[in-house]
């Protein structure tokens, strides 16, 4: 029954495209305060593009930071309930010089679209309000219950989400989230993501003398803040890439036999090289890259600033130094423990000198839902139709703090069924998406939206 | 016989001030190209100055960057010939808001004058012109012969003036260079400075792979170019603050017994501690402050950047990450052979992972003078005649390039005789000069190209 649905995709694909194009040209970038306007109305036009699609109960829901999208179309009690979860928020576009295109001038390219949010996570959320669309237009009917909900802050770490979700409990109950918001294994090869790591982060200000100084006149005399923050970060690991805060690795899980067998069977080294333009890989050793990757946890300098940045020389001894930093955690380490760590840590080896303070933001516990669930096996069935290829059942790196949310707060198990491929730029310039999966991945959502009707929660 | 002149500049002060205020409302900042024209205004006026003065074949000559001002005296070959350099530039003036009256606005409140360039030169540019002037209508005589040479573009660096001075060598051929841009000891506390530290610089870049990464997607797998950043700048000092590049210190001349205890002396680390703000002064273990900061090396971390910079969090992997770096220079340092034992450094503590690019920028050579030379003594002499105070034999942390110029090129000893206190804001708001100084130093110079008179070169 699900073919009409896949022949209304494939009649509309143009107009949709274009309607792509339209909304990835709202510049949803969640993290800066000046865009606030713009926020508010890509949440308008993702709700308004769910009432055209038929969804009822459409809604723009406030939070205490950006609005929530809601919709529902709930009409037969006994099917199961699905819970569709993205989010109409991307990361900031700079370095702007290095976009081939304009970050928010969607430009098709060889069989690609490339705008900031093309994969992540515009792209997807459009593709699931489409296969609504479809069904609603073709069917006139869906063949679960669905409810939906894209928020406007998952890249700035969902603040508000918790307290939103809590909030909503009744409104949100489901039986099964599904959420497009993952990298496919490769080219082709779908996958299905069933462990997710967990995220804490925080920022580092060192302060000095109470104003920037010449070093001519005072080199030699004081305890420089740039010293100061690189020797403090320089503490954070060891020269075989461990992380050295104390209790760091205490609770991580070991890896089973099976998943260092697979994690290092889908390692492959040279290829990793040769995309990312590098002679050696670096990272903890005793690992294969691809445990290091969805298994192990990290701690990253995200970014560090202080001082003279401009051109040439100035001789300046800087009162202030910055630092950005992030963790990537996993079971079953808990990120605000490992955030008390590191601010022990850094206050332990702070230099002398300098004053620390430390901003904690968002946090994530790391996720990870048994591979035998059936609404999972669902997932390859409908993956594997689609592609005619199998689907391979991964981890992954990064987090969906949300994914966490709602299996804790609403007990649901969690879908990851995405269409990006870990090639397409997310959160860096030249963000794009391949139009390939763009049209098998509705294909795959709408039979899988179909597999749905039949597995027993 | 100077008593003349000083009674001529006792009896012409208000109508000085009243010209000195136009001098010091004129906006020569040499680093601000779209002050051109405000440059070539400032560079006739100084003319004009001279010209009124007495001084003869005065003329603004052309150099590859902003003109200098020059202008000669000469009349006796059997007096020796004194060269009296200074700079009619000045630094630029943000943050403009922290001014307490406009910058180019020269006002007086008690007993200082205010505006840029009030101290840091062009009110000590104007002293000499001024002292000349006074031998010159009432004695209608200088007791030595006098060549003059007022520079444009001290504040970046005197780019065009070593070719300046090489390509007119026998025009500026002199026995003594004369220069009052260094500080006072303190109110009241005149000094002679004996000795300058040089500098070079440089800016690193690394580089890792071929775009910014998401932290999630390949946090784990490849080198972070910031934490091989700090990981390269931490190798570059010890605990007890030396610097740790191998040779480093091999030619840096040992101190005398005397400048130690000398150096001890002038150390009060408690009103330095007051003055900054910070709870510790922290530098090279086993060295008073002062010789820290006048006669011991030092190598600066100015600037540090990589990845995000923007408010919040950004899971980001930087994929470049620069530093840059100057070292104050001591005798005998070399700023080249310093400058390539860094390079060596760099090279050998590279982190795997990343490439590294070095790019030098300026270099001065550090610079001592004997201070039992004849003319620095006759300084002495004339200092403590004017201010009833003993003077002090100082080094300074800082570089004036040119003075390692005029030696090199000219073979000249340089007498630094300034009138500037380490408290009037030179490069900061609020920018001022103490007409005490202004008096008091006239009187000085007066005197000490009369005691030059007898000083055999």
């Amino acid at each position: 029954m699900s073919e009409l649905a896949k022949q209304y995709l494939k009649e509309n694909r143009d107009a949709q495209l274009d309607e792509l194009k339209s909304f990835l040209s709202l510049q949803s970038i969640s993290s800066d305060s000046t865009h606030r306007d713009e926020m508010n109305h890509t949440a308008q036009w993702t709700a308004d593009a769910l009432t055209a699609a038929g969804l009822e109960h459409v809604a723009i829901m406030e939070t205490e930071g950006l609005p929530v999208v809601y919709g529902e179309w709930l009409h037969d009690p006994e099917k199961p309930t699905v819970l569709i979860y993205g989010h109409y928020d991307v990361q900031p576009v700079d370095p702007l010089h290095l976009w081939e295109t304009p970050p928010f001038e969607p430009t098709i390219r060889d069989g690609k679209i490339y705008a900031r949010g093309a994969s992540d996570d515009k792209g997807q959320v459009f593709m699931h309000i489409k296969v609504l669309e479809a069904y609603l237009k073709s069917e006139k009917a869906l063949p679960v219950n669905v409810k939906v909900i894209f928020e406007g802050e998952e890249e700035i770490g969902s603040p508000s989400l918790d307290a939103f979700v809590e909030a909503n409990k009744e409104l949100l109950k489901s039986d099964v989230l599904l959420v497009s918001d993952t990298p496919m294994l490769d080219k082709g090869k779908p996958a299905v993501v069933y462990g997710l790591r967990g995220l804490c982060g925080m920022q580092i200000d060192l302060k000095g003398p109470n104003s920037d100084l010449h070093s001519g006149l005072y080199g030699g005399a004081v305890q420089n803040t740039l010293h100061a923050l690189v020797e403090l970060l320089a503490t954070l690991h060891n020269e075989k890439g461990e992380i050295t805060v104390e209790g760091f690795y205490d609770k991580v899980r070991r890896l089973t036999k099976e998943e260092i067998e697979t994690f290092a069977s889908l390692s492959d080294d040279e290829a990793l090289k040769a995309q990312l333009g590098v002679t050696d890989l670096f990272g903890e050793e005793g690992f294969s890259t691809t445990a290091r990757l969805w298994a192990r946890p990290t701690l990253e300098i995200n970014g560090v600033y202080g001082g003279f940045q401009g051109e040439g020389v100035k001789t300046v001894i800087p009162n202030e130094a910055h630092a950005k930093i992030s963790c990537r955690l996993v079971p079953d380490q808990d990120p605000a423990e490992i955030a008390s760590q590191i601010k022990a840590h850094l206050n332990k080896h702070l230099p002398k000198g300098v004053t620390l303070d430390i901003q904690m933001f968002d946090q994530a516990r790391p996720f990870l839902t048994p591979y035998d669930h059936p609404a999972i096996q669902a997932a390859g069935v409908a993956l594997e139709k689609a592609y005619g290829s199998p689907v391979t059942y991964t981890r992954m790196g990064g987090s969906i703090p949300v994914v966490e949310t709602f299996n804790t707060v609403l007990k649901l198990p969690a879908v990851l069924m995405g269409f990006g491929l870990g090639t397409e730029n997310f959160h860096a310039p030249n963000e794009h998406f391949h139009l390939e999966n763009f049209e098998k991945g509705m294909d795959a959502l709408v039979d899988y939206l179909h597999e749905l009707s039949h597995v027993q929660f």
